[in-house]
Formats: C-alpha cells, structure tokens, sequence
C-alpha cells in the first residue's frame, strides 16, 4: 500500500485529504495510507484565526496573516466549492463578501461532513525531509509537540500545503533602528482597533495595504497613509486615507517620502508580500519561485519536474482559491491512483514551457483571471471532481475588479449570482464601512432581517 | 585535520572561536579547522539590536529580545573577561551599569583585537543536523540565505551556541483572542516609547518583568502592572507600578485577576520566559531542560553525555555570563586539543550526579551564586583560561541583589570595585530614572564630566 504524507491541514491539505475521501466513500479499493501533518492545533491554516504573532506556543512561527474584521475581498461567489453551495450551507442566500467567521463556518461546514480529521497529526511541524534515491522512498521527520518527542517514517509521496502566505518580505528602511513608533508586518497585524486614533503608515500596494488601509479607516485610525513603490493603488479614497510614493527613510518617528515630503507616524505597517519558505525541504526538493500564476518546475502547476513524487498545491497566486485548490487535489489524486498517468519528464517540460509562453503573453489582470480559468479547466477536465463554472466565476472576478476601481469603500455592498445555484445573492442591507461588528450572528441577523423585510415589501 | 562547526556568533559561540584563536597566537600547532555559522548578519547574539521581531528578513525567527534603553542589569564588574577590563577598553573607569551601547562595545571592542570574523558565515541558519555512528561524522545542513543555495558538510565536533533566550514561553489566558490591545511577549519588545501614556499590564515576575516595568515607567507610561503566579517581586515600587496576582482571563479590552479585581489595559506583555529551542537538532542530539543552573545531561555543563562530540554552550541560567563562556570555551577546547581527557561514560555520570546533588541543596540566592562561582572555578582550574577571581565577583552578585531589594528604581547608581584592576567605578552622577538618552556618547560624556568635577573638588 502507497503511504502519502500531507504537509498543512489548512485549504490545500484538506482540499487533499477530501480528495481521498471522496475516492473512498465511492467505493474504491486499495487507497494509500494517507497521514497529514499540521503544525496548529486545528485544521484551517490561515482561516484559523489566531491571536498570537511571531512565534507560536511551541515555539513554532506562527502560520496566521488573518487579522479579525477581515471580511472575504472577493465575491463569494468564486471561491464556492463545486459540490457545496453558500445557500445549502446557511439555508439560504447570504450577501456576496461575508466576514471571516462566516466564510470560515462555510469551509468548515463542508469539512465536517467528511470524518477527516483522524488523518491529522496536530502540533507536529515538520524538521527534515529527504528523497533516498535507490529505495525512492521520503523520509519525513516531524516534530509531535504534544509529546515532545520527533517522529521518524517513509512515505512515497510527500504532499506539501503548507501555503505560501505567511513568511513576511520585510525589507529596511533606513533609520528604522531609531524610529520611536510600532513597526510590524502585516503578517502581524490583528485587531485594527490597536490603531484607533493612529496615523498609520501602510508600505506596500497590493491587497495587504488597501483591505489593512480600509480596515483601519473604517475602526477610527486618525489617518491612514499608503506607500507606493511604483504606482499608486489609484482608488478614490476617501478623506483620511491618502497614498504617497515610497518612503527614502525615518528620522525619529517621521518618515520622508522620495517626493521631498515628511510626516510623523505612530505606527508602520508593511504591506510587503510574502517569501516562499521551506525550511523543512533540501535544495533539491525545494521550491524556489516567487508569487505568480505560474510557479516554474511544477508540472500542472503542482508535480515537481525533477520528482513528481514531491507535489505542491496551492504555490501559485490566486484568483482562484479554494476550488482551485480542489482542482488540483482531484487531479493529484488520480495521478497517484493511477487513473491519471502522466509523462516523462521531457513531455513534461514541454507543457510546463507552453503554459509559461502562455503566461508570457498576459497583459492584464482579465487575463491573468481567464488564465487562471484556463490552467483549472485543463486539471478538472481529467477528472471527475464536479464540473463547476469556472468561465462563469471568471467573469464575476473581472466584474470584481471594476467594483473595487469604481468605490473601494463600497464594493462589499455589492451582490451576484451563484454559479451552482443560480441564486442571485441579497445585497449588504447597510454600507459596509457602518458593519463594525464582524460576526457570524450578526451577519446572518442582518441578512435575514433584510431578506424579510424585501419579502414583506414585495 | 579536525573539522569543528560552531553554531551562533553569540557571546558563547565567540568565547568558543576566542579560545581557539588565543590557542594559534600561543603557537600551538595543528589546530583544528573552525567553521562558525550564524544565523544573523552580524556577530553579538542578543547584544545584535535589532528593530525587527518574530522573522527576520530571510523568514528565520528573530534572534533578538534585546531592547532600546536597555541598561545591564547586573554590575559590570560580575561580567568582565579576565583578560580584558573596563578600564582598558574605554581609557578610564566608568560607572557599575552601563546601557547596552556601552556593555556591547566593550564586548566588541575585545572581539575586534583579533581577527576572528573570518572563521564565521552570516546569515547562514542551520537546517538539520545529523550523526553517523559508523563514520563518527556529524552532517551539518545550513541555509546560506546569501547564495540562496544550502550546503551540506561534515565535522568531528558539533558546538551548539545558540542560545536559550529566543523563543518566547507564551501562555494562553481565556479572552485574549477577543483582547482589543496589543499583545506581545517580552521578545518582541523594542522601544518603551510605545508605551508612552498607556496602561501596561506585565504578565510574570522575574528578570523581564521588573526590567521591562521600569523601562516603562521611566519613559512615560501611564501605569505598569505586574501580575505574578506565585509570588511578588516585592520591590519598593513607585506610584505608577503595582503588582496584582495572576490573571484569570481577559473580557473585551479589561483583565480579570485572581483576587476579583480588573482592570483595562492597552497593552499585555508577557514576561513568560523562554523556551529551549533546537528545530535543527534530531531527538538523539536534541537538550531538554528548562532554565536552571546544571542541565542535565551535559558532563561539565557542557558534554553531551550520549555523544561528547556535541557540545552546549551558555545552556545554564546564568548569573556569570560572558566569563562562565569563556571558562566553557576553554575547557571545550582544551578537550578537542587532547589537552583535556574526559573521562567514560559513567565516571562523567557519576560527575554530573554529583553537582545535580549539590545544586539540590541550594535554597536561596546567595547559594545559587555560590553554585554558579564553584562551576566555574571547577572549569578554569583545568585550563590555561586567565585567572579571574570568580569568587569576589560572587560577592558582588551578592551585594547586587541586596542593593536591588533595597530601591529597585535607583540600584543602577551603585558602584563596584573590578575584580581586575582594583578601581572602585565612578557613580553614576545623575539618577538612573534621568537619565533618558542611552547612547554611548551621552553615557561617556556623563561619567566623564563627573570624573572631572570630581577631580576639581578633591
């Protein structure tokens, strides 16, 4: 019997382990032996919201970037999973960017209905893998903190999602040794009202800077100032929101910005990106890419080229996520059931070069999402994962992107149609920016009482 | 050949390449080949400042939990190398407690007298570490984060110098992931001036605590408190900082303590201490202890028992530091040269039964000194390690705790004879709780004034 390793139980790991599962509840004979190793004490990765920063209570860094009051920045409607609808989940329809606990009650929910959780190892991250070439066999040595001793065993197939988005990029400002403010990563970042009557700097412009930038506006930060390195989000921000280009260096606790301009600052956030880290992984197993669609020496964006024995999920920069993610547990699966027999390594290259000069002709970001589309629609035509829409969902992201360009405030309040249930989502009853309570409860109150009140008015 | 890799450019791993290079300026001959890598970009250890917390630029956990406006906390006198005084290093004699500025360019200073750096490779984290029973090799992985590529090599001796003040011990207390402020633990703090006008609760009750208390207080915080488990620092505390008993859980932005009392808080910083961290060390080679005066299973505090090729550096709890290094490095060289023969087995058992029953009779302090100064001399007794009078400096260790019982806010201003050259030290001229600004400039010109007007009255 194959022995599997599974590295993360976060959306990757579990869209993996369902991978299986659903294999076994149809009924298929002679699974491998599937174990998943998590370094949390809970399943979830990101979405398991945690207080801590830095290091975590086994001394471990911490996995989280997820900071409470984070509502999804995407519609709904992209990320539904093919065979689990929002509206099945809830028992109705729900407005079209929920917060946190209600998008994470939504993936749970669907994890919960499979008796998953016994393959997870918990607390156990992972020290040192190594590929012994004439037994081609892993060894995996993972460190179980809960009874403080290592563990030892050999798999033939290492699965590793341990994510991508939670080993801060933090580069040097000059004088930031003397600067007199709180500096942290956005990694780090948790409670925006720790930045109530702040002026806060954001260094960065990309999803981290606007969605923290608006988080902290919308919680009462004195002023919010966004760092650019090359060009500015551009969006029309409201007052107490201000972009500028990049910061040359700090004075105390003032940062000067390269167009000759200054300003004093409580604190600096940077919104600077994530590195692609595997400490757990020799040079020859690793990794080594940076955030795009299309990570290079990856076969079908998740077998390794030089051993497609080693596979990665969920590497790439996403549009796409959790269906994605699913996508390419699906066709993993069968690879490694032999349902799906894939190539040697020239052929293989070959077509990783034919995505790549793809990707080389993508101008802009409705290309970059039809792309993506594209690269889920080739996994999920090989196997039998639920056919969903992704063309469809494809759109709505593209429609996304002009909401966001026309009122960055406002977008959430925005609603679209299922492309499983064809349900046309309820709009956010009240302006997003006046929803300072972001939980569950409250969520679905809210949208239950407008849903009534719009049946009583019809 | 032999070949040595020392891990950590810390004031242990630098007594260790000190020892050695003091052996090549005396002439002896076939020396082993050193290799030390760090972690770091720069050699110090703690004594490295650093602004940044949790990771560090490469993605490593941040060494550092080294603070601005750090002062020692301790004499001086207690710390001098044998070889090395105060006096020497900065002309004339300067006050018992210098600020970190000053204590790091004296342990400079005695670096840079010799050529060392070149045995050390920066940034270069170790990955895994590995012994071959047959071969008697270790294999020693390392991340040079400066290549981007690892390098695998082999070593008769592995020295671990990295240190047991780094990962934080962080408890979880009921509420805190719905706590409104900031929360952190003593690692991460940088600068009290974040603190400035804030209600600080403090969550321990040792070196930390009452440090990082005092740091705040003295920079403008609005009220510090220190919550203990067990028992109460105990000090003579000044309006602004109070000790309460443990806290039970957190309720929004409030903690609850033990007695029924609350009481809200901006910040919680927990002064929860470290734990013993070795992600790169297998079980087999792998320190388990807490934080205590004789580790087990370390022959001469040092040794690993299983293996004596792996050696521990600075793992005790520590009233001497950089000179009980020294003494360490010293005894370990002497032991790789065959110039030291450390005995099977069981006699190294039998010597560790011997101190652990020794330390089991230690009841207090004033004992726990004694204990620490008996180790010591044990260790310079046998080598050609400078003779320091360990046990006068004992004494002082001594006198230190009384002066801290008596006015923990104003101990700072004491002065102590060196053991070295005799000089009682200047006092500091101004109280401690002025003196604001830390920098090396302003600490020597102070004491140099003083120095002066002194010398004019007399």
């Amino acid at each position: 019997m194959k022995k599997i390793a599974i590295l993360g139980a976060g959306p990757s790991g579990l869209a993996q382990l369902r991978a299986f599962e659903a294999a076994r509840l149809a009924g298929i004979e002679n699974l491998p032996e599937v174990v998943c190793y998590e370094k949390q004490n809970d399943i979830g990765g990101m979405w398991n919201y945690t207080w801590r920063t830095g290091l975590d209570r086994n001394g471990e860094p911490v996995h989280g970037s997820m900071y409470r009051y984070l509502w999804s920045n995407g519609p709904k409607e992209c990320l539904e999973f093919a065979d689990y609808s929002f509206e099945e989940h809830f028992g109705r329809p729900i407005p079209s960017y929920p917060p946190r606990e209600v998008l994470k009650d939504y993936i749970m929910g669907r994890i919960n209905k499979q008796d998953i959780r016994k393959y997870i190892r918990f607390e156990c991250p992972v020290r040192w893998v190594t590929f012994d070439d004439e037994t081609q066999m892993f060894t995996v040595t993972v460190m179980n903190h809960k009874t403080g001793e290592q563990e030892v065993n050999e798999f033939d197939y290492v699965i590793v999602a341990t994510g991508h988005f939670s080993t801060p990029n933090m580069p040097y400002f000059e004088g930031l040794e003397e600067y007199s403010g709180r500096v942290l990563h956005a990694h780090d970042f948790r409670d925006a009202l720790e930045f109530k009557d702040s002026e806060v700097l954001l260094i960065g412009s990309s999803y981290s800077a606007e969605d923290i930038g608006t988080q902290c506006y919308k919680y009462g930060a004195k002023s919010v100032t966004i760092s650019y390195r090359t060009k500015a989000l551009g969006y029309n921000w409201p007052d107490g929101i201000a972009e500028m280009p990049l910061v040359t260096h700090f004075e105390g606790d003032v940062a000067h910005f390269i167009d000759g301009t200054s300003k004093r600052f409580d604190a600096v956030i940077m919104c600077t990106g994530y590195l692609f880290h595997f400490p757990f992984l020799p040079d020859e197993l690793r990794l080594q890419t940076h955030n795009c669609l299309y990570p290079a020496n990856l076969y079908k964006g998740v077998f390794w080229q030089p051993n497609p024995k080693l596979v990665y999920l969920g590497m790439q920069d996403q549009y796409f996520t959790f269906n994605m993610f699913d996508a390419q547990a699906w066709y993993v699966r069968d690879e490694i059931l032999d349902r799906i027999k894939i190539p040697a390594l020239a052929a293989r290259q070959e077509d990783e070069k034919n995505w790549l000069a793809k990707y080389d002709e993508v101008t802009n970001v409705e290309g970059s999402i039809d792309y993506q589309a594209a690269y889920i629609r080739d996994l999920t035509n090989a196997t039998d994962y639920p056919e969903f829409a992704v063309e469809k969902q494809a759109d709505i992201l593209k429609e996304w992107q002009k909401d966001k360009q026309q009122d960055i405030m406002c977008f959430r309040e925005k609603a679209y149609r299922s492309t499983l249930t064809n349900t046309l989502a309820p709009e956010l009853p009240v302006p997003w920016l006046d929803v300072l309570d972001d939980s569950l409860e409250y969520f679905l109150e809210l949208s239950a009482t407008h849903t009534i009140e719009k049946s009583k008015a019809s």
